[in-house]
Protein backbone atom coordinates (compact mmCIF):
# COMPACT_ATOMS: atom_id res chain seq x y z
CA UNK A 1 0.00 0.00 0.00
CA UNK A 2 2.77 2.58 0.92
CA UNK A 3 5.04 2.05 -2.61
CA UNK A 4 2.32 3.76 -4.93
CA UNK A 5 1.92 7.12 -2.53
CA UNK A 6 5.74 7.14 -2.79
CA UNK A 7 5.90 6.64 -5.94
CA UNK A 8 3.47 9.56 -6.81
CA UNK A 9 5.28 12.07 -4.09
CA UNK A 10 8.50 11.22 -5.93
CA UNK A 11 6.68 11.59 -9.78
CA UNK A 12 5.51 15.14 -8.55
CA UNK A 13 8.42 16.59 -7.09
CA UNK A 14 10.48 15.43 -10.33
CA UNK A 15 8.07 16.90 -12.27
CA UNK A 16 8.65 20.24 -10.67
CA UNK A 17 11.71 19.60 -10.05
CA UNK A 18 12.42 20.42 -13.64
CA UNK A 19 10.30 23.29 -14.18
CA UNK A 20 12.56 24.82 -11.51
CA UNK A 21 15.59 23.10 -13.92
CA UNK A 22 14.63 25.47 -16.47
CA UNK A 23 14.23 28.68 -14.82
CA UNK A 24 17.95 28.03 -13.78
CA UNK A 25 18.62 27.19 -17.03
CA UNK A 26 17.34 30.31 -18.55
CA UNK A 27 18.55 32.41 -16.30
CA UNK A 28 21.83 30.77 -16.22
CA UNK A 29 22.15 30.90 -12.63
CA UNK A 30 24.57 27.57 -11.16
CA UNK A 31 22.23 26.05 -8.12
CA UNK A 32 23.66 23.84 -5.69
CA UNK A 33 21.53 21.62 -3.53
CA UNK A 34 23.71 21.09 -0.71
CA UNK A 35 23.28 18.56 2.31
CA UNK A 36 24.96 16.81 5.07
CA UNK A 37 24.18 14.78 8.34
CA UNK A 38 23.52 17.79 11.22
CA UNK A 39 26.25 19.75 12.23
CA UNK A 40 28.36 18.99 9.45
CA UNK A 41 28.80 22.54 8.71
CA UNK A 42 27.15 23.31 6.39
CA UNK A 43 26.11 26.84 7.23
CA UNK A 44 29.71 27.98 8.03
CA UNK A 45 31.22 27.16 4.71
CA UNK A 46 27.93 28.81 3.36
CA UNK A 47 28.94 31.99 5.62
CA UNK A 48 32.55 31.68 4.59
CA UNK A 49 31.99 31.27 0.41
CA UNK A 50 29.68 34.10 0.49
CA UNK A 51 31.65 36.54 1.96
CA UNK A 52 35.09 35.37 0.28
CA UNK A 53 33.46 35.42 -3.08
CA UNK A 54 30.71 38.18 -3.07
CA UNK A 55 32.93 40.61 -5.44
CA UNK A 56 32.93 37.58 -7.58
CA UNK A 57 29.58 36.36 -7.77
CA UNK A 58 26.44 37.60 -7.07
CA UNK A 59 25.20 35.01 -4.90
CA UNK A 60 21.70 34.15 -3.06
CA UNK A 61 20.77 31.11 -0.59
CA UNK A 62 17.40 28.94 0.43
CA UNK A 63 17.62 27.65 3.87
CA UNK A 64 15.84 24.30 4.74
CA UNK A 65 15.15 23.69 8.14
CA UNK A 66 12.62 21.77 10.36
CA UNK A 67 12.38 24.60 12.73
CA UNK A 68 13.87 28.39 13.31
CA UNK A 69 15.29 30.63 10.51
CA UNK A 70 19.13 31.09 12.52
CA UNK A 71 20.33 30.16 9.31
CA UNK A 72 19.34 32.41 6.99
CA UNK A 73 20.45 35.12 9.33
CA UNK A 74 23.90 33.65 9.67
CA UNK A 75 23.73 34.04 5.96
CA UNK A 76 22.24 37.23 5.16
CA UNK A 77 24.84 39.02 7.58
CA UNK A 78 27.04 38.61 4.91
CA UNK A 79 24.71 40.82 2.55
CA UNK A 80 23.53 37.69 0.34
CA UNK A 81 19.78 37.27 -0.45
CA UNK A 82 18.27 34.72 2.12
CA UNK A 83 15.04 32.82 2.11
CA UNK A 84 14.38 30.81 4.91
CA UNK A 85 11.79 27.49 4.29
CA UNK A 86 10.56 25.56 7.19
CA UNK A 87 9.52 22.28 6.98
CA UNK A 88 7.50 21.97 10.36
CA UNK A 89 8.94 18.19 10.74
CA UNK A 90 9.90 17.57 7.14
CA UNK A 91 13.25 15.63 6.80
CA UNK A 92 14.08 16.96 3.58
CA UNK A 93 13.33 19.97 0.85
CA UNK A 94 11.16 18.98 -2.00
CA UNK A 95 10.60 20.88 -5.23
CA UNK A 96 7.38 22.47 -4.50
CA UNK A 97 9.16 24.53 -1.59
CA UNK A 98 12.00 25.51 -3.58
CA UNK A 99 9.80 26.69 -6.47
CA UNK A 100 7.36 28.58 -3.99
CA UNK A 101 10.47 30.22 -2.53
CA UNK A 102 12.23 31.20 -6.04
CA UNK A 103 8.77 32.99 -6.75
CA UNK A 104 9.51 34.72 -3.54
CA UNK A 105 13.36 35.99 -4.93
CA UNK A 106 14.91 38.59 -6.77
CA UNK A 107 16.85 36.21 -8.62
CA UNK A 108 17.91 39.15 -11.46
CA UNK A 109 21.61 38.64 -12.11
CA UNK A 110 22.56 35.82 -9.57
CA UNK A 111 25.17 33.72 -10.32
CA UNK A 112 25.02 30.80 -7.91
CA UNK A 113 21.36 29.66 -6.06
CA UNK A 114 22.98 27.52 -2.98
CA UNK A 115 19.96 25.80 -1.75
CA UNK A 116 21.00 24.40 1.85
CA UNK A 117 18.99 20.90 2.65
CA UNK A 118 17.18 20.16 5.79
CA UNK A 119 20.18 18.17 7.99
CA UNK A 120 19.96 14.72 6.91
CA UNK A 121 22.25 11.85 5.19
CA UNK A 122 19.34 9.81 4.16
CA UNK A 123 15.96 11.63 2.89
CA UNK A 124 17.67 14.75 1.07
CA UNK A 125 19.35 12.52 -1.91
CA UNK A 126 15.61 11.38 -3.17
CA UNK A 127 14.12 14.94 -3.92
CA UNK A 128 15.63 16.52 -6.42
CA UNK A 129 15.21 20.48 -5.98
CA UNK A 130 15.86 21.21 -9.71
CA UNK A 131 19.68 21.94 -8.76
CA UNK A 132 22.33 21.51 -11.23
CA UNK A 133 24.53 19.30 -8.75
CA UNK A 134 24.05 18.00 -5.49
CA UNK A 135 27.08 18.54 -3.04
CA UNK A 136 27.59 16.78 0.32
CA UNK A 137 29.56 17.93 2.84
CA UNK A 138 30.85 15.32 5.70
CA UNK A 139 32.88 16.45 9.02
CA UNK A 140 35.61 14.54 9.46
CA UNK A 141 34.29 14.10 13.17
CA UNK A 142 31.45 11.72 11.95
CA UNK A 143 33.81 8.97 10.91
CA UNK A 144 34.98 7.46 7.26
CA UNK A 145 32.32 5.06 7.45
CA UNK A 146 29.48 7.00 6.40
CA UNK A 147 29.90 7.10 2.60
CA UNK A 148 29.92 3.18 3.29
CA UNK A 149 26.47 3.46 5.43
CA UNK A 150 24.97 6.15 3.32
CA UNK A 151 25.46 5.42 -0.07
CA UNK A 152 22.63 7.17 -2.31
CA UNK A 153 23.47 10.69 -1.10
CA UNK A 154 27.31 9.86 -2.20
CA UNK A 155 26.38 8.39 -5.27
CA UNK A 156 23.83 11.37 -6.43
CA UNK A 157 26.78 14.14 -5.37
CA UNK A 158 29.15 15.57 -7.82
CA UNK A 159 31.15 17.07 -5.43
CA UNK A 160 31.63 15.65 -1.45
CA UNK A 161 33.42 18.16 0.99
CA UNK A 162 35.33 16.81 3.85
CA UNK A 163 34.84 19.98 6.32
CA UNK A 164 36.24 20.47 9.82
CA UNK A 165 39.99 18.88 8.67
CA UNK A 166 41.40 20.89 11.18
CA UNK A 167 40.14 18.34 13.60
CA UNK A 168 42.12 15.36 11.83
CA UNK A 169 44.71 15.41 14.70
CA UNK A 170 41.91 14.69 16.94
CA UNK A 171 39.59 11.96 15.13
CA UNK A 172 40.14 8.21 13.92
CA UNK A 173 39.22 9.45 10.21
CA UNK A 174 40.92 7.85 7.10
CA UNK A 175 40.84 10.40 4.44
CA UNK A 176 41.97 7.62 1.98
CA UNK A 177 39.34 5.09 2.95
CA UNK A 178 36.43 8.10 2.71
CA UNK A 179 37.42 9.17 -0.66
CA UNK A 180 37.87 5.93 -2.40
CA UNK A 181 34.61 4.01 -1.14
CA UNK A 182 33.05 7.87 -2.05
CA UNK A 183 34.47 7.10 -5.62
CA UNK A 184 33.61 3.50 -5.71
CA UNK A 185 29.94 5.05 -5.83
CA UNK A 186 30.18 7.64 -7.99
CA UNK A 187 33.66 8.18 -10.41
CA UNK A 188 32.62 11.32 -11.13
CA UNK A 189 32.65 12.92 -7.77
CA UNK A 190 35.38 15.74 -7.04
CA UNK A 191 36.73 15.26 -3.44
CA UNK A 192 37.52 18.76 -1.95
CA UNK A 193 39.20 18.49 2.35
CA UNK A 194 38.33 21.35 3.76
CA UNK A 195 37.69 23.66 6.91
CA UNK A 196 35.40 26.52 7.03
CA UNK A 197 36.66 27.42 10.09
CA UNK A 198 40.76 28.12 9.33
CA UNK A 199 39.55 28.46 5.38
CA UNK A 200 42.52 25.46 4.59
CA UNK A 201 41.47 23.90 0.96
CA UNK A 202 38.66 26.65 0.31
CA UNK A 203 40.28 27.65 -2.60
CA UNK A 204 39.92 24.18 -4.93
CA UNK A 205 36.16 24.29 -3.75
CA UNK A 206 36.42 28.64 -5.16
CA UNK A 207 37.87 26.96 -8.62
CA UNK A 208 35.33 24.63 -9.29
CA UNK A 209 32.34 27.07 -8.42
CA UNK A 210 34.07 29.47 -10.72
CA UNK A 211 34.19 26.68 -13.60
CA UNK A 212 30.37 25.93 -13.18
CA UNK A 213 30.09 29.15 -13.23
CA UNK A 214 31.46 29.82 -16.53
CA UNK A 215 30.21 26.84 -18.05
CA UNK A 216 26.92 27.62 -16.98
CA UNK A 217 26.97 30.74 -18.48
CA UNK A 218 28.13 29.34 -22.07
CA UNK A 219 25.39 26.94 -21.96
CA UNK B 1 -3.85 14.27 0.21
CA UNK B 2 -0.54 13.31 2.29
CA UNK B 3 -2.02 13.75 5.76
CA UNK B 4 -4.81 10.82 5.76
CA UNK B 5 -1.46 8.57 4.66
CA UNK B 6 0.49 9.59 7.41
CA UNK B 7 -1.46 9.33 9.91
CA UNK B 8 -2.19 5.83 8.77
CA UNK B 9 1.24 4.71 9.09
CA UNK B 10 1.77 6.75 12.54
CA UNK B 11 -1.31 4.67 13.63
CA UNK B 12 -0.47 1.49 12.81
CA UNK B 13 3.48 2.26 14.30
CA UNK B 14 1.51 2.79 17.48
CA UNK B 15 -0.64 -0.25 17.58
CA UNK B 16 3.01 -2.53 16.77
CA UNK B 17 4.81 -0.41 19.53
CA UNK B 18 2.31 -0.84 21.83
CA UNK B 19 2.81 -4.26 21.23
CA UNK B 20 6.39 -4.28 21.67
CA UNK B 21 6.32 -2.28 25.06
CA UNK B 22 4.08 -5.59 26.51
CA UNK B 23 6.83 -7.69 25.46
CA UNK B 24 9.58 -5.71 27.37
CA UNK B 25 7.13 -5.10 30.56
CA UNK B 26 6.46 -8.82 30.66
CA UNK B 27 9.80 -10.01 30.15
CA UNK B 28 11.36 -6.56 32.70
CA UNK B 29 13.62 -6.06 29.93
CA UNK B 30 14.84 -2.45 29.65
CA UNK B 31 14.90 -0.77 26.35
CA UNK B 32 16.14 2.00 24.86
CA UNK B 33 15.78 3.72 21.71
CA UNK B 34 19.18 4.95 20.82
CA UNK B 35 19.05 7.94 18.31
CA UNK B 36 21.50 10.83 16.88
CA UNK B 37 22.84 12.01 13.67
CA UNK B 38 25.22 9.97 11.08
CA UNK B 39 28.49 9.75 13.27
CA UNK B 40 27.80 10.94 16.75
CA UNK B 41 29.32 8.11 18.57
CA UNK B 42 25.90 5.51 19.13
CA UNK B 43 28.05 2.35 18.29
CA UNK B 44 30.95 3.88 19.88
CA UNK B 45 29.03 4.31 23.04
CA UNK B 46 27.47 1.02 23.22
CA UNK B 47 30.44 -1.10 21.93
CA UNK B 48 31.83 0.93 25.02
CA UNK B 49 29.01 0.18 27.10
CA UNK B 50 28.45 -3.22 26.27
CA UNK B 51 32.05 -4.38 27.16
CA UNK B 52 31.88 -2.13 30.57
CA UNK B 53 28.87 -3.73 31.82
CA UNK B 54 29.18 -7.10 30.76
CA UNK B 55 29.36 -8.63 34.11
CA UNK B 56 26.29 -6.87 35.55
CA UNK B 57 23.73 -7.25 32.85
CA UNK B 58 22.69 -9.45 29.81
CA UNK B 59 22.35 -7.04 27.07
CA UNK B 60 21.25 -7.63 23.36
CA UNK B 61 21.59 -5.17 20.30
CA UNK B 62 19.05 -4.52 17.43
CA UNK B 63 21.34 -2.42 14.87
CA UNK B 64 19.01 -0.27 12.30
CA UNK B 65 20.96 0.84 9.23
CA UNK B 66 19.86 2.04 5.93
CA UNK B 67 23.19 -0.21 4.39
CA UNK B 68 25.25 -2.87 6.07
CA UNK B 69 25.78 -4.41 9.04
CA UNK B 70 28.50 -3.30 10.06
CA UNK B 71 27.83 -1.93 13.42
CA UNK B 72 26.03 -5.52 14.27
CA UNK B 73 29.53 -6.67 13.85
CA UNK B 74 31.07 -4.14 15.70
CA UNK B 75 28.94 -4.83 18.84
CA UNK B 76 28.55 -8.42 18.47
CA UNK B 77 32.29 -8.32 18.78
CA UNK B 78 31.71 -7.57 22.54
CA UNK B 79 30.07 -10.99 22.88
CA UNK B 80 26.30 -9.20 23.26
CA UNK B 81 23.84 -10.53 20.90
CA UNK B 82 23.08 -8.61 17.94
CA UNK B 83 20.66 -8.29 14.95
CA UNK B 84 21.04 -5.76 12.03
CA UNK B 85 17.87 -4.41 10.28
CA UNK B 86 18.65 -2.81 6.88
CA UNK B 87 16.07 0.13 6.39
CA UNK B 88 17.09 -0.04 2.59
CA UNK B 89 16.79 3.46 2.18
CA UNK B 90 14.13 4.37 5.08
CA UNK B 91 15.08 7.27 7.39
CA UNK B 92 14.14 5.28 10.28
CA UNK B 93 12.95 2.09 12.46
CA UNK B 94 10.04 1.81 12.63
CA UNK B 95 7.72 -0.85 15.33
CA UNK B 96 6.91 -3.23 12.63
CA UNK B 97 10.72 -3.71 11.72
CA UNK B 98 11.48 -3.82 15.65
CA UNK B 99 8.95 -6.40 16.22
CA UNK B 100 10.19 -8.63 13.67
CA UNK B 101 13.37 -8.35 15.04
CA UNK B 102 12.60 -9.43 19.01
CA UNK B 103 10.91 -12.74 17.61
CA UNK B 104 14.40 -13.53 15.98
CA UNK B 105 15.97 -13.04 19.02
CA UNK B 106 16.79 -14.60 22.29
CA UNK B 107 15.41 -12.25 24.76
CA UNK B 108 15.65 -14.76 28.00
CA UNK B 109 17.21 -13.25 30.81
CA UNK B 110 18.12 -9.71 28.81
CA UNK B 111 18.05 -6.83 30.95
CA UNK B 112 18.58 -4.22 28.68
CA UNK B 113 18.09 -4.15 25.24
CA UNK B 114 19.35 -1.35 22.64
CA UNK B 115 17.98 -0.53 19.84
CA UNK B 116 19.99 1.94 17.73
CA UNK B 117 18.32 3.64 15.38
CA UNK B 118 19.31 4.88 11.79
CA UNK B 119 21.53 8.21 12.09
CA UNK B 120 19.03 10.93 11.56
CA UNK B 121 17.83 13.83 14.04
CA UNK B 122 14.48 14.19 12.26
CA UNK B 123 12.57 11.05 11.30
CA UNK B 124 13.37 8.68 14.30
CA UNK B 125 11.42 11.09 16.68
CA UNK B 126 8.27 10.40 15.45
CA UNK B 127 7.89 6.25 15.89
CA UNK B 128 7.90 4.79 18.51
CA UNK B 129 9.59 1.48 18.80
CA UNK B 130 8.02 0.56 21.75
CA UNK B 131 10.83 1.65 23.90
CA UNK B 132 11.00 2.66 27.90
CA UNK B 133 12.94 5.87 26.98
CA UNK B 134 14.05 7.34 23.61
CA UNK B 135 17.83 8.67 24.25
CA UNK B 136 19.34 10.88 21.61
CA UNK B 137 23.23 11.32 21.37
CA UNK B 138 24.43 14.57 20.26
CA UNK B 139 28.23 15.30 19.63
CA UNK B 140 29.86 18.50 20.58
CA UNK B 141 30.93 18.67 16.89
CA UNK B 142 27.63 19.08 15.79
CA UNK B 143 27.32 22.55 17.30
CA UNK B 144 25.63 23.64 20.69
CA UNK B 145 22.57 24.58 18.28
CA UNK B 146 21.22 21.74 17.60
CA UNK B 147 18.78 21.11 19.85
CA UNK B 148 16.92 24.27 18.78
CA UNK B 149 17.19 23.59 15.75
CA UNK B 150 16.10 19.97 15.79
CA UNK B 151 13.35 20.36 18.72
CA UNK B 152 11.31 17.21 18.73
CA UNK B 153 13.91 14.27 19.13
CA UNK B 154 15.11 16.19 22.30
CA UNK B 155 11.62 17.03 23.53
CA UNK B 156 10.90 13.30 23.37
CA UNK B 157 14.10 11.88 24.86
CA UNK B 158 14.97 10.93 28.27
CA UNK B 159 18.43 11.15 27.72
CA UNK B 160 20.47 13.69 26.36
CA UNK B 161 24.25 12.23 26.32
CA UNK B 162 26.62 14.89 24.87
CA UNK B 163 28.79 12.84 23.04
CA UNK B 164 33.06 13.24 22.12
CA UNK B 165 33.44 15.60 24.95
CA UNK B 166 37.91 15.10 24.07
CA UNK B 167 37.12 17.54 21.36
CA UNK B 168 35.57 20.63 23.16
CA UNK B 169 38.91 22.37 22.96
CA UNK B 170 38.90 21.79 19.68
CA UNK B 171 35.38 23.34 18.85
CA UNK B 172 33.18 25.97 19.33
CA UNK B 173 30.19 24.01 21.76
CA UNK B 174 28.73 25.90 24.74
CA UNK B 175 27.29 22.83 26.73
CA UNK B 176 25.16 25.31 28.85
CA UNK B 177 23.61 26.56 25.74
CA UNK B 178 22.27 23.01 24.49
CA UNK B 179 21.85 21.86 27.82
CA UNK B 180 19.48 24.84 28.61
CA UNK B 181 17.58 24.34 25.66
CA UNK B 182 17.19 20.71 25.74
CA UNK B 183 15.72 21.61 29.33
CA UNK B 184 13.52 24.47 27.55
CA UNK B 185 12.43 21.89 25.59
CA UNK B 186 11.65 18.96 28.29
CA UNK B 187 12.48 19.56 31.87
CA UNK B 188 13.26 15.94 32.43
CA UNK B 189 15.82 15.13 30.22
CA UNK B 190 19.23 13.87 31.75
CA UNK B 191 22.40 15.45 30.64
CA UNK B 192 25.73 13.35 30.52
CA UNK B 193 28.77 14.88 29.02
CA UNK B 194 30.20 11.93 27.74
CA UNK B 195 33.47 10.90 25.44
CA UNK B 196 32.92 7.25 24.17
CA UNK B 197 36.49 7.65 23.41
CA UNK B 198 37.96 8.01 26.42
CA UNK B 199 35.68 6.83 28.94
CA UNK B 200 35.26 9.93 30.21
CA UNK B 201 31.39 10.84 32.35
CA UNK B 202 30.40 7.27 31.91
CA UNK B 203 29.90 6.54 35.43
CA UNK B 204 27.09 8.60 35.27
CA UNK B 205 25.68 7.08 31.91
CA UNK B 206 26.22 3.64 33.81
CA UNK B 207 24.35 5.01 36.89
CA UNK B 208 21.25 6.08 35.06
CA UNK B 209 21.23 2.65 33.60
CA UNK B 210 21.61 0.67 36.75
CA UNK B 211 18.82 2.74 38.20
CA UNK B 212 16.59 2.27 35.19
CA UNK B 213 17.17 -1.52 35.31
CA UNK B 214 16.49 -1.97 38.82
CA UNK B 215 13.06 0.51 38.43
CA UNK B 216 11.90 -1.91 35.37
CA UNK B 217 12.80 -5.24 37.85
CA UNK B 218 10.32 -3.99 40.45
CA UNK B 219 7.62 -2.91 38.20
Amino acid sequence: MQIPVVRNILEANVVIAKELNKIFLQRKILALNLMSSPGAGKTTLLERTLADLKNEFKMAVIEGDVQTNNDARRVAATGAQALQINTDGGCHLDSSMVLEAVNKMNLEGVDILFIENVGNLVCPAEFSVGEDYKVTILSVAEGDDKPEKYPLIFAESRVMLLNKVDLLPYVDFNLERASNFARSLNKEIEIFPVSAKTGEGLDSWYDWLRQEVAKKKNL
